[in-house]
């Protein structure tokens, strides 16, 4: 049970910002249902292609719009042919003879929509012009090679971001393919608040010695490596391996509902191979990583239902996660992030991968 | 959870009312399951087969009786072979020795049962003998043809009530087959408090255009349209077409649960064709209509319950569906309707068809 | 939704006691995933192959352990691969450079563990160390055959338990297999309170009918039939037909759940046949039995749910029933079983099989 702006439920998400519905390539000529921190909207196109949003009811007798029809770039409701538009007003009723008359209670409630960087956005509350922008996904410029992929994980989002943005399960979880094959050599790891959110650099951190890293680079080199979240649902990790490769994956998350999480993610790299080669070697790589990650996050997820809620215990090396818990809290209950300034945020903490 | 008279979630169903359980005809010399308002109910035939209702919970170990069998005009439950009469009294306790006393717990709770005009009828209160009788469906009497049909919907009573006496979506949802095809024309309906409910009478109505309309009055003519709701749960549509034409359709709705309607439809009527030709004609076009209805019920269903209740806007072309949901409100609370004088009630309004 | 120590939900068990997690060949080097009283627990074998017992959710992130796996005699989580000895206690956090502490919060809930008569019994509350001892399997001596079932019943404890020592319903539910062919017969039954629960001694008894009955003893005899509730989960029915036959059924009941029930039954006997001749003579007609029980406990506690609960009504031949109910209430609220004195409690009734 769903209201139009009920947070129930979502003890960790932010409310006023701009999430991913869809890609761009997945809105076209017919009418999408998606859903967003637990509210069904519907998208469409409008004039000019704009994108739409709207909440997936008819203001006259709540049939799903999403089953209707796109009709002069207006969204027509299979029942009665009531037609909205973008801006979520009524503008057609079939068979009534008096004037249309704006009355409120006609309007479907609407989303804030913006089509950008491939993306369509939309704002979580409705009936809203939000100030702020959607977040704009880097690019690496000259010779850098864009993988994108949209998978969905059974889980709440923070526990998505963290997995995301977490180093040591991806010697345990992941053994053998990315860490956890040769012996634990000591890194250090600078934590720090960053205007947009939190971030981690490793700092001494050897080439990852699974089969991926030593195609990459066969010669080893210096690491670099951030793990960024970003408000208020992107895990960005960033590698460099010496001065030829370089790759920045962002995981754009969208709270579906309390226990579902879609994620767009943005593969950047840049190697001294053609990306079509690194792609094809990589891609069986990634999509085992993937597939053990959707597992775990899916039993983990269910152990959350069952037991009512989370019942952590962390340690130092847990570099994130509470951060992310912290951080998504205070920005939904709107909390001044003025309030904290970034410089008593920065420490180091040390871990072994 | 359900007990024996809970109405919860129940927010528009009369419960002091009688409803069609299931056609005589389902109901032979084995027992019969059904749920009338959230309620499990067990039917058989006892003496003289006349046919009994009792609460699906055997008063002993609460098992239910409809998996058990029908033994001299009683039913027994697979359990502990317990017998039960039509009146719900306990006549039979294998393995007791002392004499059957008619104690009142080991009652089961007996709904009034009427069988008429082909209907099994339940009062769904139990444990009362009612003052009212059932609907009585009515005849075209000599040359006319009946047609019966059991159709399930996943929809709560009062918006299957709605939609069978809708004028404005048949040209949306069912273009082309029932209306929607020519250009829309300015007609006036007049609507009335009745004794039993409330009705429309459309004034001025051109002869519908679809096939089915076509076919049986390829003149036109005049036409006579009423839509009546008859408490609590009967929508009943007549047509006339010039004088030979005469359609009457009942739609005897059965609440089974808070989203799950079951209408037994008496489709009557007289044509200058053969009953058996308009059968075959009509079927396939029916049989469209309906599916289309089914369907639009039970998103809309969904809706509903997704979003956690209603919330509609209405205008003044929802000719009935307000004045049905507030007659059942009414009802349901037993308020007099004496207070209400027909005459106070009845108003036209204007519509496109 | 259950947390560590919830009892909501169960409203006849007792969770201060004893219960079979698994048979004991059924725990091996793997992790075996069980419930118990709604409490999801993991078990496995840590040092010399002693079983241990931990609330199936890792300390960090929650993860279940049972998805991971057994290392060093230790379960280690599948996520970050903390790992947990038998008593609960962290003992390996991969990653972590400081010493390992032992924080309370790192630990993992774990319940009392006893390998006994080939069973895996676990005490229901956890990070406790119980005085008392699980029941002790009786074994019929010399020349006895023992075979053992695991079977689940979709039903409450208690209703299992009722329906292992109920006796008119054999003549009905199983009418001919064991019970109910020829005129019922007057018996008389003493019923008295035990140490440890309530019994009910048959008196009078003649030699069961049924098929079993006829092959085990053609000749008759007198009965010796004992059937007896041993707290907190215990159904022994004890048959004795003349000298030489002799029959000793234990079900050992687990509740899984509020409407789940695991059954371990110990089937001891004593004939003058041999053993194998008469596992195959008797095995149809015990499957035939056991489906019978299941079906109507599955439907029963189907009722259950649907009506909220339990409205029975009982009569001087529900010999157990209501005793079985009125201990375990008793026994879950931990009221003394010294109050009452066994003597107050024998009594004889009469009924007829």
């Amino acid at each position: 049970m769903r209201s139009d702006g009920d947070s129930s439920g979502f003890s960790a998400c932010v409310r006023r910002a701009w999430y991913v519905a869809c890609a761009s390539s997945e809105l076209r000529d017919k009418v999408l249902a998606r859903t967003l921190l637990g509210t069904p909207i519907v998208l469409f196109r409008g004039p000019e292609g704009k994108p739409g949003a709207l909440l997936d009811r008819c203001a006259h007798r709540n049939a799903p719009l999403s089953v209707g029809r796109v009709v002069d770039q207006r969204i027509e409701c299979l029942y009665h042919g009531w037609q909205f538009g973008t801006d979520g007003r009524c503008l057609k009723i079939p068979g009534l003879c008096a004037e249309m008359e704006q009355k409120i209670a006609r309007h479907v409630p609407r989303f804030a929509v913006l089509e950008q960087d491939g993306f369509v956005w939309v704002y979580a509350t409705p009936d809203v012009d939000p100030q702020g922008k959607p977040f704009s996904v880097p690019s690496l410029g000259e010779g850098g090679v864009e993988v994108r992929r949209i998978v969905q994980v059974e889980s709440p989002l923070h526990a998505a971001l963290e997995n995301a943005l977490d180093v040591p399960h991806t010697a345990v979880l992941h053994r053998g393919l990315f860490r956890g094959v040769r012996e634990p050599q000591r890194i250090k790891a600078r934590v720090s608040r960053t205007a947009e959110g939190v971030q981690a650099e490793y700092l001494g951190e050897p080439r990852p010695e699974g089969i991926g890293a030593r195609i990459l680079s066969p010669s080893g080199g210096v690491v670099t490596h951030f793990d960024r979240f970003i408000l208020p649902s992107i895990a960005q990790v960033e590698y460099r391996l010496g001065s030829e490769v370089h790759f920045l994956v962002n995981s754009i998350c969208t709270p579906v509902d309390d226990y579902l999480t879609r994620i767009h993610a943005v593969i950047s790299f840049r190697t001294r191979f053609p990306g079509w080669l690194v792609k094809i070697l990589l891609n069986p790589v990634a999509t085992r990583i993937f597939k053990q990650d959707a597992y775990i996050l899916k039993v983990q997820g269910e152990n959350l239902r069952r037991f009512g809620g989370e019942h952590y215990a962390s340690t130092a090396i847990d570099v994130l996660g509470l951060q992310i818990a912290r951080l998504l809290r205070r920005a939904e209950t709107g909390a001044a992030d003025a309030e904290e300034a970034p410089e008593e945020w920065s420490r180091e903490i040390e871990l072994d991968v």
